[in-house]
């Protein structure tokens, strides 16, 4: 009647049975069912308070940290606003509102930098990646003019994880190509490879000594993917470790290196969190700074080292500023990264200038230094205090175990779950510890990611949580886990 | 000596020759030789302001206005730098120095999404798609509130190009998989279908009757990939056209949508130019407009529409703000974009809000709507002028026939080339219009795009150049271009 019938021929273009075989294969935990099911409780307890067992939802499956309360950083927001709307910088009296050099930063970033609405360069802004050069160089020991690091080697993006995406879509050729990424891991990778069409190969992180990276596990692993036919082509490494927490020593790191270079790998460092070091005997060492070290394999080994604005005592996530800096890349490889990234444009300026603030803080002796010290230094005492007391209170439960926090933003806990448990999960089609967090989220509002999300040793279950709700909502957050454990263990035993 | 040389056996592990093949058949002229030339010479001017026959480079090549000199919209930015920077808001005597309307926007998108600082819904902030939906259904004739438009199906990303990107990624399963696309067209397309697998096919805009299309073109287009073995899955349209800069007439497009609907293709709409139109008889209409108007379709035919915060009379392309409003996906569909958007976390949260300002500009009766009249007005009236300015000086040039500029930002001559230069081009391997747009570089600093980079029929040559510097610098561009081209022609006659 309406007409709407009648090309009874009409068939959907766009199904998941005629979509991309590659795209089927994705898994991304960290935002999958679980994030959904607490979305939905979310709206719930907004129309109804008093429906649910608890009275709000604690995110702690991503390390978000603005969303739990941390402040920004004051000076970068100054210069940022400043950037913004520099109507600001002619006002009589800016300089009552603002300090002198948040001021002249702004005017800096203007000048040098143009407008903030204009594309800039595919590759990211020239004095930006000058800036990132200048603190690798000096971060690692070398002077910042140091031809060290170089700005034609860094590429800005929209964050790490499309710096990431963009190098494994260059890298991997087929599924016969395979990169090496451990477990567990963040789901970037294990979701980024089959996307691009080729095969992660898993090595294993020794849990009991507290998730160190053996080079023999590498050896072992790189063995069996050959037999399988894959050729393994990168090695990523997360350091410090997401999920673990757990933190590198330099002889492991050189190991790796050699390790690469003996077999041809392209070796990708996830490095976002090399502010989040809570461990003082465990200083955060870059891999650029101990390929430098290597002197067989420094002017040979490919090297990408990813970082963010995302993590470190900033927490500015929702800017999407990122870099990947590249070491011992072909010439042509970098002309290939430039096309794809052209095609995009560039990243988007904000997160360009909040990477270029965050590794160029305001200056020593300049009007905001100690505001931006005591604030970075409050955040990390904090962090630290919380890393422990997660780790702490874990242990302290039953049938829990957790190594330590030494940095990043997590911990990562194993739960030993009663047969009982396992059986149920298996009845429901679940993962034991999906099955665990599932019911942790309905009867507490508390939302972590389980252990199958991030990989993990045949039998054994973990979830991740981070360490960010503020520590006054932390001790209640704890209180709530463990008396949840503990009802869960009566359950099914 | 150095041990350096001590592992004959490393080889590099990332090569061009063992790369992803689909990234090596990526082409994209529009940031491509000639503007690495540009900057080149942009540098050398830096060093030597007198070394070259010209004082500066004028960037024709690509969409944006900012870089030009266009300033951006005032209440956007000062609700920007407010949520930035909030405390901004507690500031005694906030209100001298902002509207109140700005300021009350500002509190809103605190209130409502949260600080900036924090990653937001992987699709993008609820707030945000909200306002999108009901601005499409405003935008179309329909209530704010009707189910039109629906908030569930807007998908943010950071400018429309990931958008499309992503949209590509998912619909193409391999090679035999076909994305029609205009020729000319804006080379985002004819490089991201192969960088997804799958094979472009050729439709040629009519340029003797104003770049039309025609549906019998479509047909033969479709015929002609099957006979090949190729399935079209998609059709991409972009209207007004990029970069013809023509605009597409009602009928006209619901013969697009009965073709698509009959074919059982998806239609892509390229409508990021949907604010500029300079021919009153011509208003741009949605296609998601015409498609609730074709009742056989409406409930069918699955359309993607996208849109972005880098053109307009905004031009802000370097917050990188965008979206796709989805039509009849399937939801199962639709998930697999949410878990593809979620590997990446979210777009960035600054590029979201301005997308929210671009579709909500201040109110009616609020204190900056006078401003922001006043600003697009001259934005727009200017725009206007230059694409007529642009298009008449072309159409004044000996051997150039231009079609009007009726929207989008660009004019897209034909030069009839002398055969002797077309031989000389030959010679030195490049295109003929390459050449042409390499020595208008080389002589006068102008950078345009050839018509190489968008396609074109075997046998004619083109370039594509912004109308976008201002009208101070125009008058002065389009003299060089046409002594060039004398010039030009003279040394090949």
């Amino acid at each position: 009647m309406e007409g709407l019938c009648r090309s009874p021929r009409h068939e959907k273009a766009l199904t998941t049975e005629k979509m991309a075989a590659n795209v089927k294969k994705v898994q991304y935990a960290v935002r999958g069912a679980l994030v959904l099911r607490a979305y939905e409780h979310e709206k719930t307890l907004k129309n109804n308070p008093d429906k649910l067992p608890f009275k709000r939802i604690t995110y702690c499956n991503i390390g978000n940290p603005q969303s739990l309360g941390q402040k920004p950083i004051t000076f970068f927001r100054q210069v940022i606003a400043l950037t913004e709307y520099p109507a600001l910088l002619e006002t009589s009296g800016v300089e009552k509102l603002f300090p002198q050099d948040a001021i002249d930063r702004a005017k800096e970033f203007l000048s040098v930098g143009g407008p903030t609405g204009a594309y800039s360069e595919s590759q990211g802004r020239e004095h930006v990646r000058k800036d990132v050069a200048a603190f690798i160089n000096e971060r690692d020991g070398f002077g910042p003019n140091d031809s060290y690091a170089n700005p034609n080697n860094i590429f800005l993006f929209d964050g790490a994880s499309p710096a990431v995406q963009t190098s494994l879509r260059i890298l991997l050729r087929d599924e016969k190509d395979g990169v090496m990424i451990p477990i567990p891991q963040y789901p970037l990778y294990s979701a980024t490879i089959p996307l691009m069409g080729g095969s992660p190969i898993s090595y294993y992180l020794d849990e009991e000594k507290n998730w160190a990276l053996s080079p023999k596990e590498l050896e072992r692993a790189v063995k069996e993917a050959k037999e399988k036919g894959i050729t393994p082509r990168g090695l990523v490494i997360i350091n410090p470790g997401n999920p673990t927490g757990s933190i590198l020593d330099r002889e492991n790191m050189k190991d790796i290196i050699r390790f690469c270079h003996r077999e041809n790998i392209l070796l990708m460092a996830d490095e976002v969190y090399q502010n989040n070091v809570y461990v003082q005997s465990k200083p955060f060492v870059s891999f650029k700074k101990v390929l430098s070290e290597t002197p067989e394999c420094k002017n040979e080994l490919e090297l990408l080292s990813f970082h963010s604005t995302s993590k470190g005592l900033v927490g500015e996530c929702g800017k999407r500023g990122g870099y990947v800096e590249m070491t011992n890349i072909d010439e042509s490889v970098k002309q290939e990264f430039y096309k794809l990234v052209s095609v995009n444009l560039c990243p988007n300026i904000i997160g360009q200038l909040m990477m270029d603030l965050v590794i160029r803080p305001p200056a020593k002796n300049g009007p905001s230094r100690a505001l931006y010290e005591q604030e970075t230094t409050t955040i990390y005492d904090s962090l630290k205090r919380r890393a422990e007391l997660v780790v702490g209170k874990l242990n302290s439960m039953d049938g829990v175990t957790c190594n330590p926090s030494e940095g990043a933003m997590y911990a990562l806990p194993q739960i030993h779950l009663p047969a009982k448990a396992v059986e149920e999960a298996k009845k429901k089609n679940l993962a034991a510890d999906a099955m665990y967090c599932l019911e942790l989220l309905d009867q507490t509002g508390l939302c972590v990611v389980p252990g199958s999300g991030f990989g993990q040793k045949e039998g054994t279950y973990h979830f991740r949580t981070t360490i960010l709700p503020s520590e006054e909502q932390l001790t209640e957050v704890m209180e709530l886990f463990s008396s949840f454990h503990k009802k869960f263990l009566e359950k099914y035993q």
